[in-house]
């Protein structure tokens, strides 16, 4: 029992769908492990266990032959996304005594069909949509940011809270904190999961993703929202020593810290010594525009999101919104049109180039976690992703500054998604072999 | 006192705010218009008299001072958008005894911001994602469509119990009723209002419009969710006789019923008797690929939008959504990548060429609304322009097949809203002045 909250979703999952293991067994185990570890993470913004426990019993009474692919599954939920049976507070003062709202995000209704636990709401910069961090720490070195906007998510999953926890990116603030916690994050091609149900900020970025600890829990979580069948079946079989394998540094490698200047070429060399042959990819001049795009479409879609707070409670919104928020009306209809038609042209222009490539790897953070719960670090090497709505995923396993962990992206073009998680476990492979040599 | 139901927002916005006219009066008169028609427009999924008359009664306690632009209007709210004091049901049987959801959608919370009085929940097609009609019935004549899926808002409008109702438009869920209903619905840019709180269907064209009988309501109501001064400066400066003025019938011409044809010749003839030279414009012939693009955007989209009921509540759901969702599924990424891309590359396509004209025409229904309730009529003259995100606005005023309502759209660029308006203003006098000569 002792074990179950180092135990990844698929070691569980089977003996959860066959009665073999309790659900709530399970989710007592893990409640120890999250209530002695919260003081120092505060993972969650709302954490109660009889809603788990509840919960449990009534998974453990569903016939063994009803049970969903999630069975028993605890998940943390960013606490932008609405579930019924727990308040929702955007970490935002406007909603910080607000009731339990009675409806699920889609997203949550979803793991919830598929069998899933719902174990907590997990802590959030302020509708997910600005980088001023607390009070959620990094559980590798709690005086370090977890990254963010979902902060509470990676650093649950990372914790031994929960095996996996959904998240949302915008910028990035999925593959952020996923590399600063050291776990795996996927954000999905757009559109994937709803987001009918969570806070908004931008339409054309918004995504909803998921963290595990391994990249098999990833496909799981991953498989159900599309509705493939899972496991994907080429997913561990490792990119032959043929592929054709990029390393993109992108415009934004001027921001590159030393720990991921160091990672960069010990991943480089550990891909050398197995014997693949990477290439440094070099994009087109036109995307390094894509920062300031991705910055107005931002400014831009979030006059219509915030505009009701705007007006009724405008001082209660973090400065760093606001400042979005009215850059937004600075800008004219021509620059409006020339960033969504300049964004959209690239995407498929993105997707021919990706296509050259089996295995494409880019930085995922500047370096490791800062210092300090204020800032939950830079987004930079994440925004252009988010704006090309292509599916990015963290490989964790590096270390950066500090011996903090820091993680690389593997990158495809859109709807690839099974074939980016291939080359995320084909990354994971080489850097397991170095660590192990 | 008896003129209150007849009167425009804007014939009655100053009194309201300055406390010349009580909110109060003003909305039980209302109220006597509605429960008297309601049984046979069936307008109104939820309308309950006492949250009507506290909201007035807290509106008429509002110092003069601090009043909102929408000050006392009472405005219908369709069933698809969270609204904190009444349940939301999305004409579903999944949520049909659902309890009130204590949350505004932004769209609404916008409104209250702006002293609005929430009336009530109008009647939609399930998720606003079928053509299934009933039970609402067209005011001006019951045995035919209000169309939809914003069937109350335009009904409850045009039947005269409100002055002002908010729809959202997928396919041609705004302009569609505001044609069959014989009054104004604006389709804004795309993105304009937040679409945060509301049941989605497709994240790419869902759009949050407006209805009202005259075009300073419209007016009136698109300024306050783009905050720009009201009214627009040249809303009421007809364009000149010298203006580019086209006349664009689409590749989905071969639609239109006896009603659009004739009534078509007839603007066409006023437009020439006062001085206009309009001309017929034709797209290129990629635009005839737009009715099949914006059909696979649905199917595509629908599947993470329905996935939660589609999972738990499959037989539940409407033929018409689950035939979409279970196409969604056929897609490959091949055609789901062609189809965003054609769509995206045409929009700016679409810009240049409207810029290069001042006022363009185009259909709004293939006719007046069809006989029968079970089937809300046709988007096939819109669902083009939700997907290229243009403002498009329905103007009233000419007569199609059995003497009903048949409208008009002007259409325009993106973010070229208030000039479209000012383009239906313009095509609103030429109609008129036909109908007084």
């Amino acid at each position: 029992m002792s074990s179950f909250h180092t135990a990844t979703a698929n070691d569980l999952a089977s003996g959860l769908r066959s009665g073999a293991l309790s659900t709530e067994a399970y989710a007592k185990s893990l409640l120890e492990v999250a209530e002695k570890r919260e003081s120092e993470v505060h993972a969650w913004a709302y954490l109660n266990a009889d809603v788990v426990l509840s919960q449990a019993r009534v998974l453990d009474q569903i016939p063994v032959h009803k049970r969903g692919p999630l069975h028993g599954l605890p998940i943390g939920i960013k606490d932008v996304l609405l579930t019924q049976d727990m308040p929702t507070r955007f970490n935002s003062p406007i909603f910080s005594n607000s009731p339990t709202i009675p409806l699920d995000a889609t997203t949550v209704k979803v793991l919830r069909a598929a069998g899933a636990l719902i174990f907590g709401k997990t802590h959030t910069t302020q509708f997910a949509s600005t980088t001023t961090g607390g009070p959620c720490a990094n559980p590798h070195n709690t005086a370090h940011t977890p990254g963010g906007s979902s902060s509470g998510s990676a650093a649950a999953v990372a914790d031994l809270h929960v095996p996996l926890a959904i998240g949302t990116q915008t910028g990035g603030s999925i593959v952020r904190p996923a590399s600063f916690c050291g776990i795996w994050g996927l954000k999905p091609t757009w559109g994937t999961a709803s987001t009918e149900g969570m806070s908004r900020y931008s339409t054309t970025c918004d995504t909803v993703g998921y963290f595990a600890r391994c990249i098999d829990d990833i496909d799981l979580i991953a498989s159900v929202y599309t509705q493939r069948p899972f496991p994907s079946p080429q997913l561990h079989e490792p990119m032959p020593r043929t592929a054709r394998v990029a390393m993109l540094k992108t415009h934004v490698w001027t921001k590159a810290g030393p720990g991921l200047k160091s990672a960069w070429e010990a991943a480089r060399s550990l891909l050398v010594e197995q014997g693949y042959r990477p290439v440094d990819l070099e994009l087109p001049a036109e995307f390094a525009r894509m920062t300031e795009w991705h910055s107005n479409l931002m400014a831009h879609e979030s006059r219509a999101m915030f505009l009701g707070h705007a007006m009724t409670d405008r001082d209660q919104l973090d400065k760093v919104i606001l400042n979005i928020f009215d850059r937004g009306a600075t800008l004219t209809p021509e620059r409006i049109r020339e960033t969504y038609d300049s964004v959209a042209r690239l995407r498929p222009v993105w997707d021919e180039i990706a296509q050259g490539y089996d295995l494409i790897i880019t930085p995922s953070t500047t370096d490791s976690a800062p210092e300090g719960l204020g800032w939950t670090g830079d987004a930079c090497f994440n925004a252009m992703w988010s704006a090309l709505h292509v599916p990015t995923v963290n490989v964790p396993g590096l270390k950066g500054t500090g011996g903090l962990p820091l993680g690389l992206t593997v990158v495809g073009p859109r709807w690839s998604d099974e074939h980016v998680l291939r080359g995320g476990a084909t990354l994971d492979q080489v850097l397991r072999k170095g660590r192990a040599a």
